[in-house]
């Protein structure tokens, strides 16, 4: 039992690995778009790779936990719900990684004059992102319920950032392609919100045995 | 054991009558928009719970079985696998959601002429998300192989789509509110036919101990 006690920490250490490449992926894609940064998007898009294999270690490992150690109860759920929230910080890499294409893509057209704040909104998503993979540890479910907040604020900025390049693209239709990276860009951030806002309600789930994961709010 | 072997045959029947609902509201999403058929999209809308909450009694029901049943191999792999196969299916149901409400919004606005058959990349996508859970139920990776063959096709048509909507949108700037919510359509679509080759893909992990996931394509 006490080998399965440092197992199971070596799984939370992996776990904070990977939300800490994420969260950096995260960070430079974005990065990558304002600042029109070639060479930070193809930092991105070589990390993959690594997250990529981050994930099934974490997949292997905790097959190998369920097989080895036959967990109950408490560590069995735990053990479930990193597979879930592993997928999610997978899935997360994966926006980020398309964030960097569409940086790389943008780079192809002259900036559009818009007022949209991705730094802002992507640093709230990072926020999301750091602070359900805590409340997930510490199965904190007041951190997780924050979270839950942000991703309305997420998506209020959402909404207005739509609002703006559609009306951009109306009154300047050479900037249709840009505008619809754009468009691609704003919908990738409040996706990486979305997984985290998953992960915190599975949190929520864990500590209150409450399914509030479909009352919510839904993903699309 | 006895027991064990009708609990996994009740899994089985739920995760395919999850896929059948979930490819009926993809069905009739689709139908929805193609027809600017304002009761089909609240039917799917309408029908989004009963996909969540079977979502959660697989969920449940999987949980249950790796408490009681405890089982190790083979038997493990498949629960683990159905946890994450229940997250792409639901997710997929989320993806039908998202294409019903684009339906609402599209019949705002006059109907785009385009030549974009989206009958025919939905039932592509359909065909891709029953071949995946049927492979996976028959462990059969060659009819999951035939799953990332037809995505290939997917993305192809994809492409081709967004080409045609942007010109469109160039030229006819009165279209671009209409033509950014058919991208969406687009878009969704395609990202139903990535969540049915995560399934296809990890057939074939099972089937051949070799993990696909990160060698064929990424999602974004």
């Amino acid at each position: 039992m006490r080998h399965f006690a440092i197992e199971l920490e070596e799984l939370k250490t992996k776990l904070l690995q990977m939300g800490g490449m994420v969260e950096a992926a995260l960070h430079r894609s974005v990065r990558a778009v304002v600042d029109r940064d070639a060479d930070l998007a193809k930092k991105v898009k070589e990390g993959e790779a690594a997250i990529n294999t981050m994930e099934m270690e974490i997949d292997e490992l905790v097959t190998k936990l369920l097989v080895l150690q036959q967990p109950v109860a408490r560590d069995l759920r735990f053990l479930t719900s990193v597979l879930k929230i592993n997928t999610d910080l997978e899935r997360m890499g994966d926006l980020a990684n398309g964030l960097a294409k569409r940086a790389q893509s943008l780079m192809n057209y002259p900036p559009l004059k818009l007022n949209i704040d991705l730094n802002h909104m992507s640093s709230l998503v990072e926020s999301m992102l750091l602070k359900s993979l805590d409340a997930f540890l510490r199965e904190d479910a007041y951190l997780a319920q924050q979270v839950l907040l942000s991703d309305d604020e997420v998506d209020a900025i959402r909404g207005a950032a739509y609002g703006e390049i559609i009306a951009h693209m109306q009154s300047n239709p050479a900037d249709v392609r840009a505008g619809v990276e754009l468009i691609f860009v704003v919908r990738n951030l409040e996706r990486i919100g979305d997984h985290a806002t998953n992960m915190a309600e599975g949190v929520i789930y864990m500590a209150k045995g409450v399914d509030v994961r479909h009352n919510s709010k839904t993903l699309v």
